[in-house]
């Protein structure tokens, strides 16, 4: 399966607040909890798109991520304001890819980008990726 | 059912050391943090007994927390050892209860108290603890 | 210093959406997240009266939790949209107190209640809330 | 600077145990959790060479992450114990490489491998590993 992926229409910006809590004893935002941001903006990419993850689960299907990687650029800190750009970058047959640039909303600062790669799975192991659940991936945001 | 605890028995000691990203910006533990050394104590409260949170769960049979107190008396800091003293306070029909009190290990200082009662739960709802369970939970620690 | 309280104005309610990361292996949302959740909306409940915490922490003015008092009354699950009822309650001389009510914003269910006392800290100590911040935090939500 | 490290004296082995509110909804361990254990993993990595973390911060100096890249091959789950295998891989002029391998101890099936780049930093900026600390960093654990 190739699937053609049209950047624009595969690109969603989630803004998320830091929580205190998040923040560690440096007085920025804890490497860890840019896990969160991330998780938190490709559920609501595929909630843009029609795809709530509690529908999935009750299919018995789930997307655990398989590979990260990341890397941090600047700080950010307590109460900011975060956009998580997520793009849809690869669909696979059994995983997909979400890139993400997490940027400072008052001034555009690149904090931190990174990648996951997230395998389909239900009870059985490894689980295809259906034709129409390529095409859902491939919409724009619904207005 | 009436339970008599023994204090002496019903009390064991679990020590964890504070991680790095469980402080937050004002340089010290964060508060929440405290719920989860409370609950590896309890979890570590219940193996030194003989019982498994794992045995338990493949009966079905869960321990969610339905109500907790604490109270914050001293802060504590990034690599610090923390006792976490364990005592089971109360065991009733559907529910048990634990004190804590957790104090840096270096010099005793108490920094945080707090008590948690614990639902018995199964699938169906509540579940009544068994005379056999009971008898277990009044235990002292296994040599 | 008496601060009576209008319980209209007094009260914020703050959504919050639940993380993946948030839950635990009973399916459910682990209890030491309702924390975070009352955290962001205390700091909203700020927020809202024109008080932001950074401007707090560069006065080198800290709310720390120094007691919480919480029950669970139904689980929260994954996704679901939580209404936080942020309620400040008490105002003393050093210290406040809030009130909350978390309910699943789709049928009002009733997940979790429960109380916070903070203390006005600064580097040396207990910090006397002045008469003027006590005037702030009287005040109702901005237009 | 060059610092050929030895592979033996490179490497520790750090065991830590899943706490229950470290899983999620899946059943299994958060993605997120295992930076905690990574991190955990390297502050004894250095304990153990006479490096605490705290004589560092009191000096100014830190070691933030500044990438990370990690494979997730098998789940963990709550209660089981996990040997966080930690390597110093790379000592460059300012920032150091720990590797890891995350496995189950009771079978030693591989769970999780992965890297971080940490920088070395002061209030300033980078901040340049000296000869002395590169040499403790060569150092095996201490009997």
């Amino acid at each position: 399966m190739t699937v053609t992926l049209d950047p624009a229409a595969a690109r969603s910006v989630v803004r998320v607040r830091v929580r205190f809590g998040e923040t560690d004893l440096m007085g920025v935002v804890h490497h860890s909890s840019y896990l969160q941001y991330m998780e938190v903006a490709r559920i609501e990419w595929l909630r843009r798109r029609g795809i709530t993850y509690a529908s999935m689960a009750d299919h018995g299907v789930h997307l655990p991520v398989v590979e990260l990687s990341l890397k941090y650029r600047a700080p950010a800190r307590f109460d900011e304001e975060m956009d998580v750009e997520t793009t849809l970058s690869e669909v696979g047959t059994v995983s997909v890819r979400f890139d993400y640039r997490i940027v400072r909303a008052t001034d555009g600062t690149l904090c931190t980008e990174g990648t996951t790669k997230l395998a389909c799975v239900d009870s059985r192991g490894l689980h295809r990726i259906s034709e129409e659940m390529a095409e859902v991936l491939k919409r724009s945001e619904r207005a």
